[in-house]
């Protein structure tokens, strides 16, 4: 299938939140595959001199983007609940994702991440949130836990991050085109999807 | 008229060129009074910690923001042309859009200017190219530059400016509604509106 649209996110990305769970049923009614890319922010950020999200680097950016986010997810019909710590590390989901990546639990195991983070507000820091999530998908979590912790999977992520830089990224959820097109932020995930459309290969 | 939108914009800025080419059909259309509020993001980014625009401190953010403008332009039927110099002054455009802010001509001048900057290549810093504006307008350019360089109009574009920051804005173009609500972004301009529509009083 040549429509596919890289989908690059990560789990403490607020904006991040409301495309996981977004894009899966707006791609299929585009007839387009998602191309599931988690990444770590932390990283980029640090590359452009950031040690923090820019959300709390900048507090005028900060009240305002829980605003947004709240308005948004009111629109979409999302559930939010502002997280009492933000931002959390979505360093063990970004790994389990990452052996996710060509499986049919992705976008389940994504979503509940997502909702755990920003509706729940449980803490997906925790081993134990990632291993509930897991077991409430009737997903083999020891095993899941395991090779997401091996060196392999670990230097796995840590080039898929690197990759992230190398591509320009600064921000996400980022999208990205089979003709190299960039689309950033959750609110172009529709224009990333109509250019796919438009630009594919027959 | 209780439906009116504080339109908070900067001619300098980027992404205010296509909400100034774009406001007015849509508010008249929502039936929404355009509040022109001409201010400078040059001393709201120095409170940021950036000298500079944030689009020029962080190259991939720059380089992203023009492929974005240019597929927006495109996707808007407006013409647009990367300017040779980036930001350019809206100093003294803003001083005179201050002038205007309660005239018929507002938003004649605002968009020419925004032309000026972003599809003409013309530096907008130069008084000749502002006294052309005015004079393409039928304005009587020796007066209102007279007017814009008066000691009484820079200080209220110095209190217009100190009050954008008062508001908790930290970018161009921003929107707020009646009932305070702040939309950030050309993104934004149709949710402002629609809320705006919403939430007037009868």
């Amino acid at each position: 299938m040549s429509k596919t649209l890289e989908f690059w996110f990560e789990f403490a990305s607020s904006y991040s939140y409301l495309s996981v769970m977004r894009v899966e049923p707006l791609a299929r009614e585009a007839g387009v595959e998602v191309a599931w890319r988690p990444f770590l922010l932390g990283p980029v950020f640090l590359s452009l001199g950031w040690n923090d999200s820019p959300f709390n680097i900048y507090p005028p950016k900060g009240r305002y983007m829980w605003r947004d986010l709240a308005r948004l997810a009111e629109g979409y019909g999302l559930p939010f609940q502002m997280p009492s710590r933000f931002p959390r590390s979505g360093l063990l989901a970004a790994r389990v994702a990452l052996l996710g990546t060509h499986e049919a639990w992705m976008g389940d195991f994504a979503r509940a991440v997502m909702r755990a983070n920003f509706a729940e507000d449980l803490d997906i820091a925790e081993p134990k949130v990632i291993r509930a999530i897991l077991d409430g998908l009737g997903l083999p979590a020891d095993v899941l836990l395991e090779a997401a912790g091996s060196e392999d999977n670990k230097r796995a992520l840590k080039r898929q991050t690197a990759k992230a830089g190398e591509l320009g990224l600064f921000g996400a959820p980022s999208f990205i085109t089979a003709d190299g097109e960039l689309f950033w932020g959750n609110d172009r995930l529709e224009d990333a999807l109509a250019w796919t459309v438009k630009h594919a290969e027959n």
